[in-house]
């Protein structure tokens, strides 16, 4: 199995992506294809000593950076380095992508060359969150930002499924992100979205709310891509934001500092479990391959996570079982 | 000036209601009448001794409960204790009204008996968050989940006037909230609201992400009633597993234990900088009239503070300067 990493992706790239490889190849031995600029690579790989014989190197000519317009630089940049990788993928020479680029561009590229599973109508992003009880999944956060209530259905089914194979769920339940609990409440979109639920054999639990989302009361919460998006933004800020103020008033005074100080393991424990980059990227779920996407400010460490998360995601045949599940689902 | 308080509405009523009208008539002198089952008020007032002039009871005998429909509610039980504050304001015999009952009832019976100020369309409830920086005005976090473009320009128009005639900002900076800075990004929905807004008079620094919510970049954030309810949520949920987590943390070990004690007024410090009651309730903007709105958890400090901004905005004219802004917007 190899698996394909995008070299140019990401603030920190080429630095972190290539670090982040080398931790994956030593660590737990993948083996790793990186794309992107090769002499940048080159240089970059030369840091870590002698030839590491699991890594390659395929080189792509281009870079789509994170403003670029996302299909029209899938479309220009024909050899960037996110193509290249969607294209070893679909030519069978990789058994799956690793991404900390820009994400629109991902999408785009594997939707356009990989297409859907049979019966998936749109991809989404999946991000498991740290909750007060393990973790859960939250779909869609920003592979579609105008879903039909449809494929708020499909995502539960596909966030049902990579429960279940990947993170060892047994019959997880899902949730519907709303404004309240009662099936009257929200637009008539979800409304909608409601009802299809209803009726499916998913372990539905019915509307959740905002405050549901990291007390752990579901396996996996469903949103429209423009919500997802907005509110995973507004966690990782809130607990930066937290975490700022806290520092502040800590050093305010001789003796909080003194606290501060007996505190600290306390404190960077919080930070470990509240750490998006310790549970790897997040798989893109409803292309026909296998895609990872990481944060943009992606470190060495998320990214050798997501490499782990993709080989998982091989591993266990999530694939295979979405399109059953999504067959099941119309019977 | 006279202000009704809702004494049956929200979790903690009457205890918290009438406990807050006490603290508010002795702390500020405010002048209260509390609607509500007369015989309960008054067995609530007797615990805070004698008789206190500032506050009288208004009895309405019926209770719209949280699980109550909002319209369905107002319509039906005509003596609640909403119902009368609102017809109290209504005929001006209170300058404003505060509740911590069901918002969507509120919503409903104030757009209903009050009506709209000239040229608004819809209500928007608009919550004051603490940031990095200050305090930043969020507008519509539940009022109108399904709103037009133009409903949203004129939050950002009633944001701004709030933002300058209470919280005293200069110049408000105004941003849309979005999944990304480009003008190009976000549905359909959202870029219309966008070009509104770039060719109003407000001082609008264009999309802002779920990042810049509490980083205090923006002065007023605008986004429709769904997407800014369910970000209300998550955000006092985070805060709050964030705090149970550290508490969790620092109980592991004796050392974290004595940090937990020298650091504890420093997380006091912080527990109160992200505490929503210090700032008193939301306002409902829109509505001719003034209405405060509540979390229904709200503890007695917390409809104290509501009070005391309902009789600032009282002071401050804010919806005058709101029907002014929104004709010099139509010029």
């Amino acid at each position: 199995m190899k698996i394909v990493l995008d070299g140019m992706g990401g603030d920190n790239a080429p630095f972190a992506t290539v670090e982040g490889a080398v931790l994956a190849a030593k660590e737990f031995g993948a083996h790793i294809i990186i794309a992107g600029i090769k002499d940048v690579l080159e240089r970059e790989l030369s840091k870590y000593g002698s030839h590491i014989p699991n890594i390659e190197i395929h080189h792509a000519s281009e870079i789509i950076d994170m403003h670029d317009a996302p299909a029209a630089s899938v479309r220009k940049k024909k050899d960037s380095s996110i193509n290249a990788a969607v294209k070893l993928v679909k030519e069978g020479k990789a058994s799956a992508m690793v991404s900390a680029g820009n994400t629109g561009a991902v999408v785009c590229a594997t939707t356009l060359y990989l297409r859907l599973l049979k019966g998936l109508e749109r991809p989404g992003i999946a991000i498991v969150a740290p909750t007060l009880k393990g973790v859960s999944l939250i779909i869609d956060v920003g592979a579609n930002i105008d879903p039909k209530p449809v494929h708020l259905l499909q995502y539960g089914i596909m966030g049902d499924v990579y429960s279940r194979a990947i993170l060892k769920k047994f019959n997880p339940i899902v949730g519907l992100l709303n404004i309240g609990q009662e099936a009257s409440k929200g637009t008539d979109f979800i409304k909608k979205a409601y009802d299809l639920f209803a009726k499916s054999r998913l372990n539905f639990i019915g509307n959740v709310e905002g405050r549901d989302l990291f007390n752990g009361k579901c396996d996996v919460i469903v949103c429209d891509g423009f919500v997802g998006n907005v509110v995973l933004k507004v966690s990782e800020s809130l607990a930066e934001s937290l975490s700022a103020l806290l520092k502040r008033e800590l050093g305010e005074s001789f003796i909080t500092r003194l606290g501060a100080l007996f505190s600290k393991s306390a404190l960077m424990a919080m930070k470990r479990e509240m750490d998006y980059t310790e549970y790897g990227g997040a798989p893109l779920l409803g292309i026909d391959g296998i895609c990872i996407i990481c944060h943009g400010s992606s470190s060495a460490k998320a990214i050798k996570n997501a490499i782990k998360v993709a080989a998982e995601f091989v591993d266990h045949k999530v694939n295979q079982h979405i399109v059953e599940a999504i067959a099941g689902s119309m019977l």
